[in-house]
């Protein structure tokens, strides 16, 4: 957070910064979706909908579950939500009493604490091996889970890591879960951000989990807050009564806008953009390596690199910090995600903008690591 | 909530129902607002903004309380929401911890006690006289104050009663309350919906309350979920995290929409539906007293009456409940509002409807009362 401030403060100043640590692609939201929102205000639809969103669009994410993915989900277990941050506090606030515990994956996505903590519910941590790509195994969970435990989380594909986890072992550690009393609750915000290997849901292989999502990663609608949740059926109406009662009800035009996200030119919209990243991606693979940056984790999906620094410095947040100032490279410090397994080993890097300023950040984090 | 449900199923059933019961004027989003939205579309403006909200919106939050009500707010006091439902979560999670105790005026609008809840607050009433026309008085707040107290909250206009508090009455309570260690945090939604008395604003009289305000009633943005609050600009960093964390920002195109709200044609607009509300107000207050069904609270503001219809009933719910079956008019009976002095007794009556479907809902209640 400091870092990015001082990103922010030095291209205020009017340097060439090369942000490789925003996790908001540089593509314009896709033009059906805007259209659809253009009609939408042509139709005056701005007035309140339903607390657990569109009937439509619940049907709408219900049916691409089954055309894109193959899972059968009914359009009664999909709650609508501002945005994927919405969710996760409708599911925590559901699942959570004061002093329930969840387990959260170290490294991985430092937000999610918050909506722990906002429950009264206590987070600990996942602490995932370098030696299993950092991914979660079902020892890791079985050596975690007390009983207290009520909850763990799972992101896949993952940030920071990129990982992806498949969904037949997703669904059996949903199952673990269960069979210990708990859930599961995957976080597919970047889903369909996969490079190598089709899609996936845990929903595909199994009931037991319940899963987060979001309009803003895959289909770049970062701006409109829109995301939802697919849970038990039998959870929903008390989810619902949360939503009722914490936001009355999502964005409507973003609701309307999103109904076009499905449709056949959005889709394929996404899937150039897909590809563009996997470019991307792969040149910073081929590149990074070879400057004594080797990629940890799977790096199979979302924007992310996770690198491990640790051939150049003992202290990641000071590696980033001199970067940024030295070179207008900006980086986000492994500490950033987790406390375990030393952070301070890595760094993150988001390739969210094109191809020539990612080229351009090679070139000065290569003369950097070159330097005298 | 189960009257709203009966409602609705009555209406899909085919049967004509007289909504007195929605909280939603009937105005569309006004013009100028939504060619603001088209702007925005067509700039491709649907990226995150600052968690705090656009600098420029806040700005012009700001330059309508100078301009508009005479009262100094900095853009450093204001934080844009999601809705002012966001509103209330910062600021409750902002001052509240565990086992805190928050009054809620009784009749008040009954959400307000969720976001204590989620917080591990109290709520605690505040029970207001049927004597005092419904008005929480400083002897009212001082009585039900206790040591474990933090936070009291009052609408002014206020729902269910309309009532208008002046805002010089409100910066002396907000005074008391900081006298007493606590917090005074004032419900404006409804400003700018006033009859018979210019808006006015806590602000303009002080500094001790913390205000929370939303575009969804004067300026007709319901389903844009977009709010504001304005704190002592001390607290506003931390509420700013937690604003990062929970909803990471406010809709972008929401904002830039809202952002014309404050223009001369957007507030020559809501004039004129203030207008069109006092017209219907006046209209039922001067039929309902001759039908036994006298006004109670101020009616100052906003699109409620109060009624006392204990002259027909001792249950005021199943009042309702009778009236929408025989006659389709749909009320709220007053024990959605609290619990104290006789909720029974009353019922709330939404002017949210053209004055024809007015006039067919007083005709409906007149052959009602008389029947034999």
């Amino acid at each position: 957070m400091a870092l990015l401030e001082r990103a922010q403060a030095l291209e205020a100043a009017g340097h060439d910064i090369l942000h490789l640590e925003v996790g908001e692609p540089d593509f314009p939201c896709a033009a059906p979706i805007m259209d659809a929102a253009r009609r939408a205000l042509d139709r005056g639809q701005t007035r309140y909908t339903p607390a657990a969103g569109l009937p439509a669009l619940r049907e709408a994410i219900a049916r691409d579950y089954r055309d894109r993915l193959g899972a059968s989900v009914s359009p009664a277990q999909v709650v609508v939500t501002p945005g994927a941050s919405g969710a996760l506090q409708l599911i925590m606030g559901a699942l959570l009493n004061a002093g329930d515990e969840v387990l959260l994956c170290d490294p991985g996505y430092p937000c999610n604490r918050q909506f722990v903590t906002l429950f009264g519910g206590v987070p600990r941590p996942l602490p995932l091996r370098p030696e299993d790509g950092f991914r979660l195994t079902a020892d890791t969970l079985e050596a975690a889970w007390t009983e207290r435990t009520r909850v763990a989380m799972v992101a896949s594909p993952d940030n920071p890591t990129g990982n992806r986890t498949d969904g037949a072992g997703l669904a059996r550690l949903a199952r673990d879960c269960r069979a210990r009393g708990g859930t599961l609750v995957v976080d597919e915000i970047y889903q369909g951000l996969c490079y190598g290997a089709p899609a996936d849901t845990v929903l595909r292989h199994g009931d037991e989990a319940v899963v987060i999502n979001s309009f803003s990663k895959y289909f770049g609608m970062t701006g409109w807050r829109l995301g939802w949740l697919v849970a038990p059926q039998a959870w929903v109406p008390a989810i619902e009564r949360l939503a009722q009662n914490w936001f009355l009800a999502p964005s409507t035009v973003a609701q309307h806008a999103a109904m076009a996200a499905f449709g056949e030119e959005s889709l394929a919209i996404a899937e150039q953009r897909r590809q563009l990243l996997d470019r991307r991606r792969t040149l910073l693979m081929e590149a990074l390596p070879g400057m004594g940056l080797p990629v940890v984790g799977g790096a199979e999906g979302a924007f992310y690199l996770y690198l491990d620094v640790s051939a150049h410095t003992d202290d990641s947040f000071a590696f980033c910090r001199d970067l940024l100032e030295r070179t207008g490279v900006a980086l986000t410090p492994g500490l950033d995600f987790g406390a375990h397994h030393h952070p301070e080993r890595y760094l993150r890097l988001a390739y969210t903008c094109e191809e020539s300023r990612l080229h351009e950040a090679l070139e000065r984090l290569r003369a950097y690591l070159e330097r005298p």
